[in-house]
C-alpha cells in the first residue's frame, strides 16, 4: 500500500517525524553563527554518545568514508594491522587496507560466527617487535547478525602498547554501550542512517589522542578525509568543506531525542528488542544464524530451512508492508535479517514477528503452534 | 526576521519548497526497486545536464570530494599536472594535487582576473615530451567571480593528444553552458548545493572515455572515492556504498524542474542576472572585482571603495535579511559577493540590488543619485 512501507533493514532505519521535518527546513548559510551554534551543540551531543572526551568528526559520507578516515589518518603505507573478518563488512576492510598498501594480516571466523579474542591477543602477543600499528575490526557485523567482543579485544590491543583499536561502530553505536574512553577504543567509524535515527548522508569518525599521535606521523596522502582538516575547523565549530547543512538539522534533533531517552534506556530498547526478536524466531522452528549469545542487539538474522528466505521476505514485504534484509553475497537465500535498530519501539517489533508468523501460516510453511512465535515475542517484550 | 533570511550566497543557495518537501519524505531501501528507478532516471538526468554520453556519478560528500575522486581516479604519484589558480578554489586544487603527490606546475593569474588560455596553450606546446598528463582548472572561481575561458583552454588540452582536462565546475553547471563532450571535457566535479537547487551533500563526477583509459593505469589508492566503484553500480542502477535516500529525492525533483525549464533558459536566466548585478552595482559607484568581461554568471564580486565590505554585507542582513557572501582570506573586508546561481529569479536580484541600494543610502554612502542602482538592474532584466 503507498506510503505504508515499515523498515526493518538494518539501514536507512526508520526516520522520526521530528527529524524529517527538521530535513526540510530551509538551508542556511554553513558559515553563519547560527550553523556555528548547531556545529557546537550536536558535536557535544556526538561526545556524550561516544563517551568521550576526544574529538567526534562529522564528514559528508557513508558509513564507509568513515572507516576509510579512521583508516588513512593513522597509518602509512607498508604499516602492519591486523584486520577481523567475520562477515562481509570484516572483508570489506581488508580490502579497503590493502587498497592502501598496508601489510594485512587476516584473523578470520566463519560467518555466524564471532571473532576469538584469543587469536587476537595470541597474535598481539606474538608480536615482540611492536610492529602492528592497528587492529582494525567490525564491532555490531551486520550481514550475519553478529556482535564482536570489540572490549575483550581492545584491551589486548591496550596491553600491546603500541597498536590502535579502529572499530567500525557503525550498526553498534546508538545500539548498544561503546563506551570509547573506558574501553579505551582509538578510532570509532560510525553512519547516521543506523542508531542515529537520520537517514544517510553523514559519516562520524571519534578519535583518541593516542589517534592523534598516530596521525602526526601518517603518510597516507588524503585531503578531503584529512581528519587533521575537520579538528582545526570542529574546534571553530565549523567545518572544513561545505557541509550537508539539511542534515545537521536533522543530526541535532534526532540526538536531542536520544539525549531524552537516556543512552540506558537505548541499550536496554535494543537488547530487548534482540531478545524478543530470537525468542520469537525460535518459537517458531526458525534457526538464528547467529551463534547463540553472539547476536547483535541492531539485527537479527534468520537462517529458515526449507524455505527460500527471500520467498518468505518478499511475502512480507507484499502482504504486510515490512521491508527485511535479505541475505547477502552467499546467504542471498539462505538468510533473511530483521532489523531492529534505531527508531524502533516494541510495537515494531511485535508486529514484524506477527507479519512473519503469519506469512509462514499463509505458506503453509509454521513448523510449531501457529501463534507461538507472537507469544514467544510477547514474553520477552514483557521481560 | 525569523525565517525571513534569503540566500544570496554562492552555497548553500536557496532550495525551492518542492525539492525541500522531497527531502523530508521517510527514507526508503538503498537496494529496492524503487530506489533503483530513482537511480536509473536521475543518472539520465544527469547525462542531460553534463551534455555528455558519458558517465555521471554520484557520491555522498561536498564538491571537494567530486574534485578529489576525479583528480585521484585518472593520476599516478608523480604524474606531472597543469594547475590554473586565480583564486582560493585554484589554490585548493594545487594544495590537493601536492598532498597526492602529483608534480604540479602551476599557471597563475592575479585574483580577479582571468585564467590566460595561451598560458596553457604555450605550456603544453612546450610539453614535447608529453609528460603532462592532466589540466586542472577551475570553471567559475567562486572567490573572486570570475569565469574562466574553459572551452578554450579545453582546446589546447586536446591539441596536445595526452592530457585530460580536470574541471572544478561546482558553480558553473547548471548555472552556465558546460557541453562536456562538445567542448572535450574529461572529467567534470559539481556538488549539489548550487546550480542544482538543492541542499549540500552530494558530489557529482562526469568521466569522459579517455578518463576512464586513465583510469585503468592510476595509482593512487583509493576505495570510498574509487570511481570504478561507482561505474560499476550505477550501470546497475545502484550504488556502492549507501547513498543519501533523502538527497536522491530531492536531486529527481531538482533535475526535472530544470529539465521543465530547460538548459538554454537556465543558462539565459543566470546571464540575465550577472548583467543585472553588474549594471545595479556599477551604478551605485560600486566597483566589480572580476576584471571587466570575465564576470561569473554564478556570482559577482564587488569591491567597495571607502567602505568596510563587512559593515554593509552585516547591515544588507540586519535589515534586510539577505545574505551575502564575504570576502575570503586577504579580501575579508575588501569585498563582498552577491551569489545568483541556482534557484533564483528576477524578483530576488533586482530586490539584492534594492537592499544594498537601500543600505548605502542609509549609511550616507551612496554615491551616486539614489535610485540609480535600481534603474541600471531593471534596464537590465527588461533585456
Amino acid at each position: 500500500m503507498q506510503d505504508k512501507l515499515t523498515l526493518m533493514i538494518p539501514g536507512p532505519t526508520p526516520v522520526p517525524e521530528t527529524v524529517l521535518l527538521a530535513m526540510s527546513r530551509h538551508p542556511i548559510g554553513h558559515r553563519s553563527a547560527e550553523f556555528q551554534k548547531i556545529v557546537k551543540r550536536t558535536t557535544e551531543q556526538l561526545k556524550w554518545l561516544h563517551q568521550t572526551s576526544g574529538d567526534v568528526l562529522v564528514m559528508s559520507g557513508s558509513g564507509t568514508a568513515a572507516m576509510e578516515a579512521g583508516i588513512i589518518n593513522v597509518l602509512s603505507r607498508g604499516d602492519k594491522v591486523l584486520c577481523g573478518d567475520n562477515g562481509k563488512f570484516g572483508e570489506r576492510w581488508v580490502k579497503l587496507s590493502k587498497a592502501f598498501g598496508l601489510e594485512v594480516q587476516v584473523i578470520k571466523a566463519e560467518w555466524g560466527q564471532p571473532l576469538d579474542p584469543e587469536a587476537f591477543r595470541a597474535a598481539l602477543e606474538a608480536d615482540t617487535a611492536k610492529e602492528i600499528r592497528a587492529v582494525i575490526l567490525t564491532h555490531s557485523e551486520t550481514s550475519t547478525g553478529v556482535i564482536n567482543d570489540l572490549q575483550t579485544i581492545a584491551a589486548h590491543v591496550r596491553a600491546h602498547g603500541t597498536a590502535l583499536t579502529i572499530a567500525d561502530c557503525v550498526t553498534s553505536l546508538g545500539a548498544c554501550d561503546v563506551p570509547m574512553d573506558a574501553w579505551g577504543l582509538d578510532v570509532v567509524g560510525s553512519g547516521s542512517q543506523k542508531g542515529y535515527m537520520m537517514p544517510p548522508g553523514l559519516a562520524f569518525v571519534g578519535m583518541s589522542d593516542r589517534a592523534w599521535t598516530a596521525y602526526e606521523r601518517s603518510d597516507l596522502p588524503k585531503f578531503y578525509l584529512d581528519l587533521g582538516k575537520y579538528r582545526k575547523a570542529a574546534h571553530a565549530d565549523s567545518n572544513p568543506f561545505t557541509p550537508p547543512v539539511n542534515l545537521y538539522f536533522a543530526l541535532e534533533a534526532a540526538l536531542e531525542m536520544m539525549q531524552q531517552e537516556g543512552l540506558e534506556s537505548i541499550v536496554a530498547r535494543h537488547a530487548r528488542h534482540r531478545a524478543a526478536a530470537q525468542a520469537g524466531m525460535t518459537a517458531m522452528g526458525l534457526p538464528l544464524y547467529a551463534a547463540a549469545g553472539h547476536g547483535s542487539p541492531a539485527i537479527t538474522a534468520v537462517a529458515p530451512e526449507g524455505v527460500d528466505a527471500e520467498v518468505l521476505r518478499k511475502a512480507v514485504k507484499e502482504r504486510f508492508d515490512i521491508l527485511l534484509a535479505g541475505g547477502q553475497d552467499h546467504l542471498k537465500g539462505k538468510v533473511f535479517r530483521i532489523g531492529h535498530l534505531g527508531f524502533v519501539c516494541d510495537r515494531d517489533v511485535l508486529t514484524a514477528v506477527a507479519a512473519i508468523e503469519a506469512t509462514l501460516q499463509g505458506l503453509g510453511l509454521h513448523k510449531g503452534t501457529p501463534g507461538a512465535g507472537m507469544a514467544a515475542t510477547a514474553a520477552a517484550l514483557a521481560g
